[in-house]
């Protein structure tokens, strides 16, 4: 009965990135370390990527070998491009996550390159990777996978082929992202299955927003279509340059009290999760931390399911 | 494809009745008419209780004939006992909402009398209301159905067997209210099956708060075993007044927004809805209005479908 769902915290590098104001990177080590403790499995700390364009990621080289030193965590980064991932493998990074956007439009937007262009960056990516000696987890995160604010529809049987692409270029797991918001349970259902038929279990995990106040919704339509795996972000932090209003990806902490409450297991401790909402809030006070346990308390009926 | 799905607002009686603020009774008609004509097919309008302990609901008498004249809705309102069924009636009301609690402290907490109690009041009111000329639909809202601020648990087979009660009383249509926001959808699940293995059909509808961030994922729940009506408030307003922090019915923009792009019919034009937040923002200024489709705005990819 208790199955195991997966949580990566994304909170450090999609949280922080857009965030208002920046975190200074003691508070970040803290507050990954807080991450850590209270159980989740997985952390995406920073990214490798050009300091110029994303300030708040500039210590992610910093960050990395502190978050490697905390146990029971792997630790993952992002990277866009080859040089970024090199940086990741050097820094120790246990996975390294890379975006592709299906949109045309918004992939030249988000890393200056064409989808196809981006499928042969993270087959250059996988292939360096493969060829070192340490044993590095390739992620990519097929975004806008169920819509664009720039191109509108995304079709899903571009997709699903997106997603084939990228397996046969190597990649050991692949999320679909709901980059600007726009997914809808009908939705999720549709891509989840025809990436689904295209690749199989290749495909592990979501990517959500709450734009629209549907992010948890979507979220019961992936875990019913076998999904077992989330992005999500402490007090729903986290946004998209290129979707004006696309606030915030799902709030790990409401996410943690719906999959126990379901029987679930996410090996987090809920209240130490909510306690690790302080130092975020007080790090970035400009920033509105979202939560619907967090602002109303963990219910008495809530069991959670710890090991 | 395209089936009905029955959106109740329930802003004028429960976003409204502990709103800080109160709205003027002018502007509650406009509200009322401007929600009418935005496509909504029933909306509870107001509370016939008593005006000392509910205010806000002082005008409901006056706001009555006004929403009976609106074209296109079912004009439903709320009471507790006998006396307030009465007045509904004589007043015009088509629907008269009578909520009864499944847990025995909430209920006395809430009107006064135990859940045995308000189950006779409610076959009372069934009584005099069939020996009417004019036919009332007769709804029960079941309430703490998914538990209980003060109990915490509330058994599944209680909600089932205070619904077969109520079924016995004589009501048309039962609701599974959320009272205090504990639900999740494995809870939902458990409890719309009990009831409609107890009652089947009679179960017409669920009245969901979002109070831990799980409201239309509870509705996603719902719908899918087969629930097709649904309680919502504009701008997520509402609460409970037994239950701190519980803030908030789910958004109507946002089920709206859910519903319709998953090929459901809810006969409300989005954005005409989310134009009636202007008047409700502006009457009730030191209310904070929530919706992710307000805030975001309804994305390229919606695909209305109107009739």
């Amino acid at each position: 009965m208790s199955e195991t769902v997966r949580i990566c915290e994304v909170g450090p590098r999609d949280g922080l990135q857009m965030a208002r104001g920046a975190m200074a990177t003691a508070d970040k080590l803290r507050w990954i370390a807080q991450l850590a403790a209270a159980g989740l499995p997985e952390i995406e700390v920073g990214s490798f990527v050009s300091p110029r364009l994303v300030p708040a990621m500039a210590d992610t080289g910093e960050v990395l070998p502190h978050a490697l030193a905390l146990e029971g965590i792997a630790v993952c980064a992002l990277a866009c491009n080859l040089k970024g991932a090199i940086a990741a493998y050097e820094a120790g990074a246990q996975v390294v996550a890379i975006p592709v956007s299906v949109s045309d439009t918004h992939s030249r937007a988000n890393v200056g390159k064409s989808t196809q262009a981006q499928i042969d960056v993270v087959a250059a990516i996988a292939d360096w990777l493969h060829a070192q000696p340490r044993p590095v987890r390739i992620d990519a995160a097929v975004a806008t996978a169920f819509g664009c604010s720039m191109e509108g529809e995304v079709p899903v049987a571009r997709v699903a082929s997106v997603a084939s692409a990228l397996e046969r270029a190597g990649v050991d797991e692949l999320a679909l992202a709901d980059t600007v918001g726009y997914a809808h349970p009908g939705r999720v259902r549709q891509a989840v299955r025809a990436t689904q038929d295209a690749v199989g279990a290749r495909l592990v995990k979501l990517h959500l927003h709450d734009t629209l106040g549907l992010g948890l919704a979507n979220a019961l339509a992936g875990l019913e279509e076998g999904i077992r795996a989330f992005d999500a972000c402490l007090g729903g932090l986290g946004g998209c340059p290129f979707a004006p209003g696309a606030s915030g990806n799902i709030v790990t902490e409401d996410l943690v009290f719906m999959l126990e409450s379901m029987g679930y297991r996410t090996g987090v401790d809920l209240a130490r999760l909510i306690e690790a909402r302080q130092l975020l809030a007080a790090s970035l006070p400009r920033e509105t931390l979202r939560s619907g346990v967090a602002a109303a308390g963990i219910p008495p009926t809530f069991r959670a399911r710890q090991a």
